[in-house]
């Protein structure tokens, strides 16, 4: 197992995406080169940057026959793609099985094939299903997906580590709570912030208000990866990132609607999964990533209020 | 999610395998009309009842398009099927991936469509790969597998949670220990038979000997199975079946070697882990299955045992 070169290309998959674009800048700030492959379905090409001669971004689909190209003499891979929308994967459910499952088997393949030293994988909180034990350490089992999208994301843990320990690699997987900023096109707030574009009168929420998650903002989750990526050296390094605390869906909605002038109803639709596949309870236990010596800044409401103020700026400039 | 009608057939794919054609006697005997789907790729037509009036057998090939007649009307699907050879899928990636995480999706799409209200699916130890507590209960975690094949069971694992949680139905993983029996054709004793046939005088044991695992009898994981499907009814119900202790490869081969007469010297290859993605350690708690009433009878040494004297009875009578 040998250490990646520091000149060595990293790649980056999904890096047009929410997440994979923030990696991306850090990459490049720090003088890597950058080979990013995007099918573009949520990934936005004005999110790179346009003239870095560092960055080679490869427009592909990862499920078919990812190109070779981008991962010789690469030092790293970062797995970051993925469908974003768990309610499609409910409706359609190849969905998952495509763009989680055999994408992460096909760029698996083309890293051993490429002796590339280290895969980093963007996981979820969503593979502890609904866990009993809040705060949910990494040690929690058994892992019962409730979406479809959880279960890729669980198969995808599985194959990163069996390609580590049957093909020599360094594996990272990062299991995340919530991640948002005011540049996503999708997730809770973009979909409130919609739906009271639409219709200002009223705003119609999934659930009964009462789910309950932890927040992180992307730069921070980009910023416990690279922390972890550094210092972290099994076989298989699996860590939560996640805020401290949780917010719920209510006092979400709550915020977005005093954003928004007071003037919306906030209509619950019932129930306490706010949707087929949701995980309406999640809180990590992060105290394995801050033995590393990171931990996050603000807090899952200071998170919210933050994006939210972003998304009204977004709003005013017309372009959400 | 409603209890499936005693006379509705039920469906067992991999049902001609060394585990499945016991399990299809065993439903047959109780009154039961079975569908086999099998690719006969290490399961054998001759294991299974010739004339049972109640018995039909579709040949084909889960992974792509499995037939839908088989599962219309049907109250149970038991998806057995799966490579059975686990260094095979270290050898050729797309092995597991195909007969086991997609040959999964395909007959579960196939359950969810005709609306089977249950899924009972043969997982294995290997998900928790090198598990740190032994003996490992369900609750363990991470589940950090070492194989392909074992990482194919756990996305598998999280499919069945996934479509349990996502179009209700009820599921059952269970993770099995080594399961052996005489008619076997793959597993260590049946390799070891095997290479004793061909080169009475040496007998080559992958690994330093000291690997340990518990071993199960077919009939004994059978029946731990439809007692756990009889009495369990949590939404996904994940059980561990196994023996109460682990046996030695060493003792194994000295036992296998006494089998043949005691004339064979045994050579270890050395090294900790035998081969590339084995699990060298393993045993299972069972506690959870005990609780619904049901525990081995024999010994991991008793059914390595009677193992070996069925081995050499079938390799007396010339069939082996």
């Amino acid at each position: 197992m040998t250490e990646p070169a520091r000149d060595a290309p990293v790649v980056v998959t999904g890096g047009a995406g929410a997440i994979g674009s923030v990696l991306v800048r850090r990459l490049l700030d720090a003088g890597r080169r950058v080979e990013v492959l995007d099918n573009f379905s949520t990934g936005r090409p004005e999110a790179l940057p346009r003239d870095a001669a560092r960055l080679r971004v490869t427009e592909c689909d990862l499920a078919t026959d990812p190109p070779e190209a981008p991962f010789r003499g690469a030092g790293e891979l970062w797995h970051l793609a993925a469908n974003a929308d768990i309610r499609r994967g409910t409706r359609e459910p190849e969905t998952d099985l495509t763009n989680g499952t055999l994408a992460t088997f096909r760029v698996l393949e083309r890293a051993r094939r490429a002796d590339i030293p280290r895969v980093l994988f963007s996981s979820s909180s969503v593979v502890y299903g609904l866990a009993k034990t809040q705060p949910t350490p990494e040690a929690y089992g058994p892992l019962l997906p409730e979406s479809l999208y959880a279960a890729a994301k669980l198969a995808a843990e599985g194959l990163v580590s069996a390609y580590a320990h049957s093909y020599g690699l360094r594996a990272y997987v990062f299991r995340f709570a919530n991640i948002v900023d005011g540049r996503m096109n999708h997730g809770i707030l973009y979909d409130l912030f919609a739906k009271l574009a639409r219709d200002p009168n009223e705003l119609e929420v999934l659930g009964d208000g009462r789910q309950a998650k932890s927040y992180l903002r992307t730069e921070e989750c980009v910023d416990g990866m690279l922390t972890v990526a550094e210092r972290a050296s099994e076989t298989v390094n699996v860590y939560n990132l996640g805020a401290v605390d949780r917010i719920s869906v209510r006092e979400i909605a709550e915020r977005v609607v005093a954003a928004h002038g007071g003037r919306a109803t906030i209509r619950y639709t019932g129930g306490a999964q706010g949707w087929v596949g949701d995980v309406p309870l999640q809180l990590l236990a992060i105290d394995k990533v801050r033995a590393l010596g990171w931990s996050p800044r603000l807090t899952s409401a200071e998170t919210i209020d933050r994006t939210i103020a972003e998304l009204s700026a977004r709003a005013s400039a017309g372009s959400a």
